[in-house]
């Protein structure tokens, strides 16, 4: 990316020899991106990040089919859930599918909920919190069947599990680039060719009118570089095989502890806990503290101090959602590092349970 | 921005230290864009660029008066002048001000223009192509005894004149990184404190709900850099003084050229002349040869070739438009650079018009 923050400085849009290279550092990216979900090059919409994509994607078919109905699901993020909901107050209705209790949406659900209205479902290929994968190909040849426009967010799928827009049958798919290690403030929205969805930001015309605005080219550069990077079944291996180690000692070593969420169909990077008797947010602080950097799966429930709708569509009582927590694993974490985050995880588990209003219930002593 | 791309990866939404640290970037850089235009931190919404900034101002205002009358200019950006347009299929309606052969706008066009439906004004505070700087505070006073909200696109401005949102008494205003030397992909838009318009993307409630989306660091970061670096009146006399160079030998010694748009209401680092005879393009690939970096003046035109929208709200013909070119002086170009580009523009204007098609008419030898 550095050229391209520095000397190679040029607007792609120039006519000039700065211009030109910018240019074709942004055609380099683009089919880099294309490649990770075996698009082609033409069909990749740049954004400014996966949220802009989802919006793209949602209000952009809207804006074609003025009253009509959406099927989304209840455990999508919400860059998708508040797009709908918007569509919602201006005279669209939308139908939000259940998951069963292990995190996966049954495709019976969607059939069910398609009325002749319907125009677009929006599915998310793999849940930000607890990392289930969903089975979109089924739920493509029901859309396929109605001529329902099929779109999938797959943020936290690509680069992690193999994503074919072929295979899947789907028409639209958002990415972002930091969730494969690339840069913040890129991401993109595959928009399968002959589907036509209405531009959201308009203005000078780039990305063939679909996504005014000068581009972001050192950050296409680096998306680009990360989607070449993550197409590497060594990686996901390496991962899948570090989070099963991390899920193995922790379910061995910490008692009254449940793993969320289907086993087999998941992401390799993603484990998600409850601890009985603890608040999540506890355990992030406690174990920023030994220096290792967990989550409750989503940004916005920190923000809005709001319980997980996707643990609550699972089932989970309040009591389990606050005990939740989501550990990823990375591509540069070692073997090592996942004992220590068990040995640190069992440590932090304990002194909270010393202290918690539950310790008498559950006698976690 | 280095750290941010690399060791300082932290999503800021995060819990942990690493999060915590994007987030005290963040703030940081919002203070150093907000210093810029005199705003306060809390005035500042983080987009990608000039064209979201736009587009959110004026749809986001819109969204709360549907069917309304919005003013603009003849000579607004394509990020301004395409959102009006869907606008207008949508039921609003919007007046077009003119501008004089000059490149500045009447005020009294704009009180001439206001309904009793007017609910927002949109007028640039410097035009890309020909650099004139708008009366915006005359224009504020009108807004203000109407009761309409005043957005100014002030992309060109940021940086290169004094810019304080108080003294313009604007509600909205757009800024771009990359037009001050900072990163692509990054922008903002000042929202005065108590103005509410509808966010345009939804999701996890970044920027108090206003743009969500995980934020750009780096971009922010780089962003809020250049902001106070470009506060430096060393550098715009620098640019002024090199320009008006410029300017002074161009017209001495290439003939049939005049200099468009006000001189003194301009931005210091803009020069834009007609070369009778020539066409501008041809020109920037000759100038290219030479290694001048010149521009028509707008992506959008050189995209769409079609003819510059402002220079015929100017008056111009035809054939003046055709031979037209924007020269931009940087911050760090020197005047031995101003003494090759003037000569270099004479070589290649002479080397065109010896094959022009107005060669007779005009005499040029
Ligand atoms: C006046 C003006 N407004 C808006 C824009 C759009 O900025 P960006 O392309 O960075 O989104 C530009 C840049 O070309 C501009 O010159
Ligand atoms: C499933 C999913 N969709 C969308 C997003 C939004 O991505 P971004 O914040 O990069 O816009 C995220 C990121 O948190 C996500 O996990």
């Amino acid at each position: 990316m550095l050229p391209y923050l520095g000397s190679h400085y040029g607007n792609p849009s120039s006519l000039h020899r700065y211009g030109r290279r910018s240019e074709r550092a942004l055609r380099q990216g683009r089919l880099q991106i294309a490649g990770i979900v075996n698009a082609s090059p033409a069909e990749i919409l740049i954004t400014s990040g996966a949220t802009e994509s989802n919006n793209t994607a949602i209000s952009g078919a809207a804006a074609l089919h003025p009253g009509g109905h959406i099927i989304t699901s209840a455990i999508e993020h919400d860059a998708v859930l508040e797009p709908c909901a918007r569509l919602e107050s201006a005279g669209f209705s939308v139908s939000y599918v259940p998951v069963g209790g292990d995190g996966i949406i049954d495709p019976d659900d969607v059939q069910r909920a398609v009325t002749d209205r319907t125009f677009l479902a929006s599915v998310m290929l793999a849940n930000n919190e607890v990392g289930t994968v969903q089975p979109i190909s089924e739920i493509s040849r029901i859309c396929r069947e109605h001529g329902i426009l099929l779109h999938t967010d797959a943020v936290q799928a690509v680069g992690k599990i193999s994503v074919d827009v072929n295979r899947l049958g789907v028409d639209m798919l958002s990415m972002s680039s930091h969730k494969i290690n690339g840069p913040k403030g890129v991401g993109a929205l595959y928009i399968r060719s002959g589907v036509r969805i209405m531009p959201m930001i308009l203005g000078g015309g780039q990305e063939g009118g679909m996504r005014s605005g000068t581009e972001n080219v050192a950050g296409v550069v680096g998306f680009g570089k990360a989607c070449q990077m993550a197409r590497d079944d060594a990686r996901r291996l390496h991962m899948m095989q570090l989070r099963d180690l991390l899920v193995e000692m922790v379910l061995k070593e910490i008692p009254y502890t449940t793993y969320n969420g289907n086993r087999n169909q998941r992401i390799p990077d993603n484990a998600h806990f409850t601890f009985l008797g603890v608040s999540g947010e506890d355990l992030i602080i406690k174990l920023d503290e030994e220096g290792i950097a967990a989550s409750t799966g989503s940004a916005c429930s920190i923000r809005t101090q709001k319980e997980s709708h996707v643990l609550r569509a699972m089932g989970l009582d309040h009591e389990h959602i606050t005990g939740s927590l989501r550990l990823t694993v990375g591509v540069h974490n070692t073997r090592q590092e996942m004992v220590q985050a068990a040995g640190a995880l069992k440590k932090v588990v304990a002194q909270l349970r010393a202290v918690s209003p539950f310790k008498e219930k559950y006698r976690f002593g």
